[in-house]
């Protein structure tokens, strides 16, 4: 795509342009065209629920446009309680009279499973009923969280209202130090400009250290843009991302369109150099509440999770895996591996590391969403440590609201799972 | 052990008079020594809560002797819920101050664990707080389930009150025909005697049939002895459970005197040739709703359940994977694979199954109870059909009360899991 206009514009105010039809700025309301939109066993309920009440009047219900939605069972499978069974029955049903695709309990997380299959594309503008929806900025799309109530306009009308967000833009620079990783670095970019530094603004995240990340790793950069309040978190699509989707969309061509714009206004640009920066973690119970790990070293854990739409792939399971080797699992300590889709679950297991961790103590689960929300399997209980390659710490996230969740890189917790204590993996 | 006695005992009178100190009969009343109590994580609390009542005005609140007690977490692992993290707290607190040996969360299911790992010999006298004690009965012991509160007094004393029960004797002759096991024999004694059929009585277990079997396949056997009534399911001690105990108990030595004396006195004895036997299904809402599998031939399911302690183990797992081979689950149907040990899914994981189950689209979780007791994942929503290899089918057991349980042998498990509707494996 390329349009007649003549200011430059970040890929936000390109990609609301596109969805819009017109040439649009920071600042403007605009009635955009999505994409696509995702939802899962949480929040889809509800807005298939608002979708029948839209819909009331009408002769035939149908959605705008069944190909554009995709839903995903994640947050409780297999079912941990007949709500939820109750719901995945609902959601079945509706993809079949509606003919909407969904992946059912054995597929692996919504955030994973979007770009994995292929769902999302740069320029696109995908909306999700999930706030981490963020993630798939990572393949260069403008992706948002929204509500079930919202979800279920689009279900009708395939159209929302937004006001186009300005943008930030954060430059990185430097070769991140051994044993330091994209969740590092995003946990420090968090650390730095608070949970609300970006309050309804979009992300840029752009720079030499995010150009030579694979998209394993800036899915995890654009996955927390939320926690600094960003609306989303967009990497520009360049040939590591178009060799990302020639695997995925056989008709996928890279359109060098889908960048900003020399000259294009943000809000803020802010420039790092992490060629120093030491392995962080976010401490109890903010995800700003970010340190470097050399000051929360020695914690007591109970229980290390190792998983999520954060850091749950292949590339993150092979680092715990490398750092762990032959090692146990220390006593007292519970390590839960939970791999983001059955994709990543297969590449973990081929790679021998299902059986290193099982030989070793810890216990791996089928893809799902696990302790990250709390909900499920894996809760913390009162006066609990926990340490979690997750994206979220706040209070009772992963259990008991006495319990205490420490964010950190899978090495960080792979280092931890070797002594039972938050540890330095420069020191393993 | 053999003891001075002038008339011929059951398996039962031998292992109850060595646990009184005195030659009693069926019928009598006797203050028993338990050698090994076995408690879980749902009902350990309570006995724990129990043991310090009956302690309270002691000084020393010590259990009887700690060496004798195993907890073991399997119910609601990795913890499902805020109760369930409380719960394995309290437990792990328990073990440490008492100096008990706990299984934590990544070990097993404890009807697995309790045999695996050496923890019971041939005539032991065995209680555990969960009504499937009776599985160890095919090593030959005296297992039982009891209350908590039961247990709370055996924490304390060591000792319990039983009436030595009646036994009632099933000699099964003939080979199993191909495709028929020993869940299908099992069914097939309950569905004939009845689910009070052996209501307070031993069941000893004998004939060639039972004396060809594996030890795996014996725990199937006795696991479902209380599906009659049954206090306890015995099957006396030969060469294979000898083989089984040398691997695991250091300085085991076969007792030819745990068999039954020539002349015992039995109150009823049931003789079967199974030659001619066909797969069995235990049909909604009781286990002893048996019939023939092609009388249930094509229900229609939305889940099967492959796991538990009565067919959770890798023989049985192996034979899902055999009949499955290179096939994918079927469109419609959820596969839950669910190991009943770390050991059992090792062997699993290293045979190359949990690898083929993942690529057909089944969901492979770390060992647990899973799905059997409808409590932690897994569970059917209203309306919905599961076949389980597990042992009970009671309304509302695998989740909604609304859901329909059907139970059978993993073989035809798997023949089910390629057609998505209740198949007869001998056609696969």
């Amino acid at each position: 795509m390329s349009e007649n206009i003549n200011y430059p514009m970040t890929i936000a105010e390109k990609i609301f342009s596109k969805a819009s039809g017109k040439a649009v700025k920071a600042g403007e309301f605009v009635l955009a065209n999505i994409d696509r939109a995702m939802t899962h066993d949480i929040t889809g309920p509800l807005a298939i629920d608002g979708f029948y009440e839209i819909m009331a009047s009408k002769q035939e219900k149908k959605v705008w446009d069944p190909s554009k939605i995709v839903i995903i069972f994640d947050h409780q499978v297999p079912a941990d309680s007949l709500n939820a069974a109750a719901n995945h029955i609902k959601l079945r049903k509706f993809s079949q009279e509606q003919g909407i695709l969904n992946y059912d309990v054995y597929e692996g997380i919504c955030h994973q499973i979007m770009p994995e299959k292929g769902h999302v594309r740069p320029g696109d503008l995908v909306v999700g009923s999930d706030s981490h929806t963020c993630a798939y900025g990572a393949i260069g799309a403008f992706s948002t969280g929204i509500g079930s109530t919202d979800m279920a306009a689009v279900f009708a009308t395939g159209k929302l209202w937004f006001k186009v967000p300005d943008t930030i833009r954060f430059e990185v620079e430097g070769k991140l130090p051994k044993m330091v990783y994209s969740k590092d670095l995003i946990l420090h970019l968090i650390g730095d400009i608070g949970v609300e530094g970006a309050r309804y603004q979009a992300a840029e995240y752009a720079g030499s250290t995010i150009h030579s990340m694979s998209i394993s790793e800036r899915m995890t950069i654009s996955n927390m843009a939320i926690e600094m309040g960003g609306k989303a978190g967009i990497i520009e699509a360049d040939e590591i991302t178009a060799a990302y989707l020639e695997e995925r969309i056989p008709d996928y061509k890279f359109d060098p369109y889908w960048k900003p714009d020399d000259g294009a206004k943000y809000s803020e640009i802010r420039k790092y150099d992490i060629s120093k920066l030491e392995p962080q973690v976010a401490c109890p119970h903010n995800v700003d509440n970010v340190k470097p790990v050399t000051e929360v070293e020695g914690t007591k854990l109970d229980q290390i999770f190792v998983g999520s739409c954060t850091n749950g792939r292949f590339e993150d399971i092979e680092v715990v895996a490398k750092i762990m080797g032959d090692e146990p699992v220390a006593k007292g300590v519970r390590l839960l591996v939970i791999p983001a889709s059955r994709t990543e679950y297969l590449k973990v297991l081929k790679a021998g590391y299902v059986e290193q961790f099982m030989e070793a103590g810890a216990i791996v689960e089928a893809p799902c969403c696990g302790p990250c929300m709390g909900g499920s399997f894996g809760l913390l209980g009162d006066g609990e440590v926990g340490l979690a390659t997750s994206n979220r710490n706040f209070k009772g996230r992963e259990g008991s609201p006495a319990s205490f969740v420490y964010l950190s890189s899978p090495a960080t917790a792979a280092a931890s799972a070797l002594t039972g204590e938050i540890t330095d993996p420069r020191k393993v």
